[in-house]
């Protein structure tokens, strides 16, 4: 049975831990399987090189700071390959060219296309373990692309679909999906198992063991993703197509890395909305919530605010200012004083009492709300960034209240 | 025209030498040349990378360590474009794969085969100023493989020959090539011109400004050698097919970087040496000096000694270990307490008193010779290494002296 494993930067950090994540690798290959790892950038590596890249231009090329990323899970690759030598084992690491990861060329938040998985079935064939660099792809024009930031979960989904193996083994710095951000709630609790749709609230909203475009492409392949710590040996949680227990609520999860940017005095007409959105899709920014405020009524004028990550501000200014031709605005001004508060849960939509529990929850600590967005398994406020803390402890606090002997319900 | 600059790791160690050549690419450019350049990994990368590898598996592939290296390169690349960018002035990186470098698959002593220029060529009809990885290529199956250290001075001698440019700029840490080390002999004097050849040899021999591959190629190609300073304006040496000024002797090289090895006990009959020799020469490592000494005359059996680079030590006693069929032996022993002295000139061949006084110089300061291997343009002697450098400056104080006047002869 082939087995894909997905190592993060923090599970190889240093030479111990490169040494531990290769005896894990070692014992799985050693018991019969053909074993493919996906391996990040050890580390911190991805930030210092961020780090040195801003230090010679503030505002590098998306290519370049792609040429210069992808620099750290080759490294990886490579030590992984060598420790697993140094156990007696054959191991070949590979590169996103030599995996035949065929990516999109939009740098910094490529796509994978297909995979040529011919390199990674001959090595396979030849018994060898095989390590490749998450991250990243390239186009068939040779260039080379990173996934966005996580994007090497992704690369292992994308392995085990084009392997047509069926579960994908993601070992992370914590032991498994909880109902909150432990650091946070210190009563969050680790789940068993989630539902691809719950996780892909979470990971969107802001919780971050996951990749989201990972858990996207896991539920388009049906393959389970597990995920837990590669340092312990506690279980972790099965994420997959419809859960045994469902609950009501599956967790909280909470995103500071949120603008939010108002344009101050647009034509209350028709494709106004249209115009400034499709402005800033055009550059392949992702929108978040969005709310609409009557602005100067005599005029005919509104306000359109909406949240970006922080990390698109600047493109999504330059892009509504270079189209002042397609509408009109007196002002833009952005804000990073928000938090986004989501809870999400596949019992949400037929339980109208989880909303105004969470509402009065926020009530009780005297949070405001900003903006509130729902789905048929979420609900997200936008709330004061200086409140997300103890907004957080009040609503899992009141949750897990109201679903006692309900959570799994 | 089309200029040719590679720039070494210490021009790249810290954020301001960065920003230094990027400013001198520019100026360049901006006199109206196209500007290809070749960087070296930045500062210690290369070693700091092959201490990573070592700790982890002190034995670690070529292979694995080639795919750890490459990212040196990849990485200055990418710096040095966004640098120059924030310059005003459009760059790309290009790595090996993308700049069309092919090279044989002998990781760790790759051999360029040949340069695919179409994806150069048209960077820089896009006016690009194209930044290329050195030492290292790919090959045809996507293998990646370092052409050995200094190879960079090879991958911009290959890209200035594919390019049809007639001068290779090499921008390194000294003001150009001396007639010896000055760190050791004080006296030495730079010189403004010298042929392929005497800094074929000198290179060779240990003087480690230029990689003695990149001099071969461009020998062949009859590409020019500049050879100065990046970060001073002073004037470099100029490497080329002959030089105006016939030198009696041009140069002093020193070669610590040896170990003598005894091969104890073989039978003295026709084919051993051979045997012996072949054994080590397929695994592509370089013997230098040779030395046979009568052993046990009555069993018919002699000693054979010779040097090799130190990293080749192991790699050439498993050769001799593992060809055990091919040819008997009593013991196989090791010492790196030699060093390599060599001068080096075209006027040595048609000037006996040369090796004479070299010979005197060495006993004037009483250092014993282990070994003499002569050429036409070459003379080098084994000696101890603790005497190496009171040797260096005796060497070329009495040559200074046979030859004032005589020196540009």
């Amino acid at each position: 049975m082939t087995r894909i494993k997905k190592f993060g930067g923090s599970s190889l950090a240093t030479k111990e831990r490169i040494k531990n994540v290769a005896r894990q690798i070692v014992d799985t290959y050693k018991s019969g399987h053909s074993v493919v790892v996906v391996v990040s950038a050890r580390g911190k590596t991805t930030n210092n090189l961020i780090e040195q890249a801003a230090d010679i231009n503030p505002n590098c090329a998306k290519r370049e700071l792609d040429m210069l990323l992808v620099t750290g899970e080759q490294q990886s690759c490579a030590l992984m390959a060598m420790a697993i030598h140094s156990l007696g084992c054959p191991a070949i690491s590979l590169n996103a060219a030599q995996a035949g990861i065929i990516s999109s060329g939009s740098f910094g938040n490529a796509r994978i296309k297909t995979i040529n998985t011919d390199r990674i079935k001959q090595e396979l064939e030849k018994k060898n373990i095989v390590i490749i660099t998450g991250f990243q792809g390239v186009t068939k024009n040779g260039e080379i692309a990173t996934l966005g930031r996580g994007g090497s979960d992704t690369t292992a989904v994308a392995v085990a679909a084009a392997l047509g193996v069926g579960t994908c083994e993601i070992y992370t710095d914590v032991e498994g999906i909880y109902t909150a951000d432990p650091n946070i709630v210190p009563k969050a609790i680790k789940l068993k198992e989630i539902s691809y749709d719950e996780m892909l609230e979470l990971a969107t909203l802001g919780a971050k063991v996951l990749h989201s475009r990972s858990v996207e492409l896991a539920k388009k392949h049906n393959i389970k993703l597990w995920v837990g710590s590669g340092l312990t040996k506690k279980e972790g949680t099965l994420v997959k197509e419809s859960t045994m227990e469902k609950m009501l609520v599956s967790g909280l999860a909470m995103d500071k890395d949120i603008s939010k940017i108002t344009v101050v005095g647009v034509k209350d007409v028709p494709g106004t909305a249209f115009k400034l959105f499709s402005s800033i899709a055009k550059k392949n920014i992702v929108v978040d919530l969005i709310i609409q405020a009557m602005g100067d009524g005599k005029k005919g004028l509104k306000d359109i605010s909406f949240t970006v990550s922080k990390k698109d501000v600047k493109e999504t200014i330059e892009a509504l200012t270079q189209n002042n031709g397609a509408f009109e605005y007196e002002d833009i001004s952005y804000t990073n004083d928000f938090a986004k508060l989501s809870i999400v849960g596949a019992g949400i939509v037929s339980n109208p009492g989880v909303a105004s529990a969470m509402f009065e929850a926020l009530y009780d600590v005297g949070v405001n709300i900003e903006v509130i967005s729902t789905s048929e398994i979420k609900i997200s406020v936008l709330i004061a960034q200086e409140k997300a803390e103890i907004a957080s402890r009040s609503v899992h606090e009141k949750l897990m209240q109201l679903s006692l002997g309900n959570v799994y319900g």
